[in-house]
């Protein structure tokens, strides 16, 4: 019963199978080998465009190393006030760009709206040089909250950028959850809705450890290798990150391993919402489940059963938990949790 | 019959193994897992000496790192100018410093000396404004030469360090092939002789991808794991880089690995300096062999037979050629090579 | 009737005066002069404490160079949203910190409280690595509201800062002018209420273009000399910056000018406050008036009328204007934009 | 008898003059005045090319801003293994670019030449992702040991320049001394000959502090004004920047000190060259003299005379000094100090 992260599962069989398949004979190191050499094919293929793909290892670095290729050092990069760049990466964005600005901005369930981002764009004043000059919108799909944004949504907040001649990111560390809930395709809720690059993670997916930052016009690239360099993120074995994400790839795993964690959250979510005193903070659009508990004994005696999970924010008299699903959690977990739930409450 | 790089060779059995084994259930992220937890011990029983050790993946990061750590951002790091710090990361040790400079010195086989040291040293002045102020000095060990440092090398290395107040950091990308040539114990090469911090690479030897960033004073390292999280470094499953570190150290690996990688190099070596026309450039002291060829038709030869492997610097009438060899490489492939050259020549 | 800002006016004649005084023969440069040797001294009985002064030419200068030196690169940096450094320095104390945050917390009239600063250091963990470190408070003396932190305000929030561990430091742009108004000495509205560090400028008050960053704690400046010197701050031929703030402290200028300023605001303050339609948007504490205006009409008018002068935010039905004096600026400049405001109200 | 450096002057009263002559009235800050405004004007007619033109306060941010507006952060700027960017700026060059590296490159009498640039490229290769990418071309004009390059010079260099891809840039601290003694026009010297840009400096030549940022292609401009103002360097009340500059083209003002300096230092070398055991190390080309004494005693004797001036590395039997003349240099000074050198040798 460990819902604290996705990042608490391991990994799926099939990507170690795949990186003990890799493992044979000598390869060309530095990318330089025949994994990563078609993985941007396959990658173009999945996004049904010509993208330039670099496998990096962790979120962190995707993000950073995106966001860096896009927002000059003097720019600002316009996010929502919960999101992991602006949150939990130590300031990883800043250091990558040189010292840009991150911009936080409210908004419900975790989500950035054109109303939202056009008001903090009001703040600055293009070209004047004492202000930082708003330069990427990024967004996280799905979000922090466990929101998933709607191609439709995507492609409001991509014609503010387009208009203000911003650039849009999106932070996809959970890009397989969104897409196994929206139903919709890679291409829907990326370039055809206006997003210039993205981090498309499998580690919480159920990787070892693996992103790619897709660029989906090859021009906004260009820098992108001597920057990864730089930062120490050009892996010298590079076909063990590249197999991952092909893994992956391959026969739908990347989509298979989302919709068990997002089946889970929904069945975790639904059993939940329907306990007295419980009730969801927000919708689950994903592999995540924000709920609020009847009380603090409540919250007490889910830990005593077993069950591992965080407390969201400083804890309440109905405290809000954050329970995460994996490719990894089972029907049984969520429900000797739902039980326990039910017992508490 | 790849002498490319030691990179070119994939993950040794071990390794996968241990991988596999250390995918088991959930457990905690971003190194709050127990693999992390007890390695800190384990290296510390390596090195006689209670350490702070932190993994990371690649050996740019874990450099760069550790240079920033011990180095400030108006310092200079004195090193070889053939060190892969100063040539072949990309300024990653500039940007993770914020800046400092790495002062190239010339020396034989690859190596520093007390005297190039002390030479270079004279053009700072210290707490004097206008200058960087020498703060670290970089040996690589073994060096980008194929060439080791004895305890006594960096011992006298160490005392110049010391009298300077400048730290001493070790780049160990082949820490284990010179310790498989020296002899000696992980102590006594490092800490012993007066290293400050170094990089633990065991991604040459053998591993996926997997570095420990070293300090032997507890004091030192304060701030690294918030570098190392700005870097994108942190990993969420950390447990799959610690468990590669971990696997070396068991039984002995890094030491079997790196022992056969030399012994390799030594009967490359060995059988080069007795053809006609060869001439080895530097002595061989790990994994790597650096040989002068009678002529460019028998580099020709040798690359036609089927051999890879990297000419150094400009191809001249007598071409310079690097080979190194790894734990993958075997007698066989070492003896095609040799028959090879044999002909060629 | 150029009210745009305290940057508009020139130079007071004192301080050309001393910049020819200084004019006399070769001295040493970089600081090796008697006016910069003796501008330590002076600051120090100024502020009636053993201080450690360095001067910089410009206020973006000041505060970067101060932040970067109080706040490491993983560190946070909490300020009002409306703060010089956060809105209007382009990014600077980022780019000198190496990507520190700024965080932005609201509050009225321009002022940070203990219990805003409270709240928003609930969102960060000590210790925890994902998160930035909060380390430093900065306070704008007077705020860009034109209000003044009493001593009693300042210790309030020092005790904070204390207790978290964090340093205070005080963008004191207009530092004069607040003194002119509190009628408190240097001495009690820093050090002696919990001030780390401060930039003092002199600039706005009638230099040319000259300040003073502050360390009350030597032991806090230990690096900041090699800072500015990277950042280009160091003045070859230092004397001519050091002098005009020698001359600013010398017969109580800096206190004579800023007073004027201020007399000059209270009586525009004053003036509009009894306008019909027209309203002070904050108290007038120093050199600035922050009024609304009854209608748009009447912005125009006045500016019509010749006056100069920033709308302040986006022009609404009953426009906030503000309104900037000066050591130069006239009783008649006042009245005659108090009488234009008469005709347009 | 003070010979330290052209900073020990102070300013000329020219510059004095006018900036006094700026002090009326109000004017628009951070260089919305009329001075500023034309400024630009005036440089492009003094270069015979519409140049853009920024002013700064240092010689350490005019030349940083131009290498960090030229390079990117994983770049390589080549120099003069004495350029002082690479020995005396404390690393801002790369403070500046985010960690770009300074290739030192050997040169006799403080010159570059086509063949040692072109020998130090072959170390790097072309869109090689470990090697940092040569960028820029950095020429001190006069260099740090008083010589100039002629256009012929600077031509043969930016062709070597153009063919690698690479921008050239001119620290030209004392590109007034220059002229002087080239006896060539501005334009000749810079973007006739190929240079991309250049720091124009004057505070050398005889202002109290003020250099130009020129570059001769407007579009390799475009982050120049976001960088400075990050970086500190945007004055607020900017008019008494560019008066200064302003002031020094006025009727050849600029010439006139320089080439007074430039005399005094003729007169210098050639009356040293003359004396039994003295020897100039370089040509004069400019307002410094080189020169090696006969003994240490001489060198003492000189300095009990009281005369000001540093040794030139460390002190050996034949001591090589330095001797730098100013706008401020009088006659009767250098004939002192030549008549204590005759007395001493």
């Amino acid at each position: 019963m460990n819902f604290t992260s996705d990042n608490a599962a391991g990994a799926a069989p099939e990507i170690l199978a795949a990186i003990a398949r890799a493992n044979d004979g000598t390869a060309g190191s530095y990318g330089a080998d025949e994994i990563t050499q078609r993985l941007n094919e396959k990658l173009s293929r999945f996004f049904e465009k010509e993208v330039v793909a670099h496998p990096v290892a962790t979120g962190t670095a995707a993000n950073s190393l995106a966001l860096a290729t896009l927002t000059p050092h003097y720019g600002a990069v316009l996010c929502h006030e919960g999101a992991h760049i602006y949150e939990d990466e130590c300031g990883a964005p800043e250091f990558y760009s040189g010292g840009a600005k991150l911009i936080p901005i409210a908004g419900a369930h975790g989500k950035l709206s054109p109303a939202s981002i056009t008001a903090a764009l009001g703040h600055f004043q293009r070209g004047f040089v004492h202000h930082v000059q708003p330069a990427t919108i990024s967004l996280t799909q799905t979000t922090e909250r466990g929101t998933s944004y709607t191609p439709a949504d995507v492609a409001a907040i991509a014609g503010v950028a387009k208009k203000a001649g911003m650039s849009l990111h999106m932070d996809g560390a959970r890009f397989a959850n969104a897409l196994a809930f929206l139903k919709c395709t890679p291409a829907e809720i990326t370039w055809k809705a206006g997003v210039d690059a993205m981090s498309f993670g499998v580690t919480k997916n159920g990787a070892l450890a693996a992103e790619a930052v897709i660029f989906f016009d090859p021009k906004r690239a260009a820098d992108f290798e001597f920057r990864r360099k730089r930062g120490g993120h050009l892996f010298s074995k590079m076909r063990f990150l590249s197999v991952q994400i092909e893994a992956m790839l391959d026969d739908g795993l990347w989509l298979k391993l989302a919709g068990h964690a997002n089946a889970m959250a929904q069945r975790l979510g639904q059993g939940l919402a329907h306990l007295p005193g419980c009730a969801l903070e927000h919708p689950v659009e994903a592999n995540e489940v924000f709920a609020r508990l009847p009380s603090r004994s409540a919250m007490e005696t889910l830990l005593t059963a077993g069950a591992k999970f965080y407390p969201w924010g400083p804890v309440a008299d109905r405290p809000l938990i954050r329970l995460v699903c994996s490719f990894a959690t089972s029907e049984a977990e969520v429900d000797r949790f739902l039980a326990a739930a039910k017992r508490s409450a």
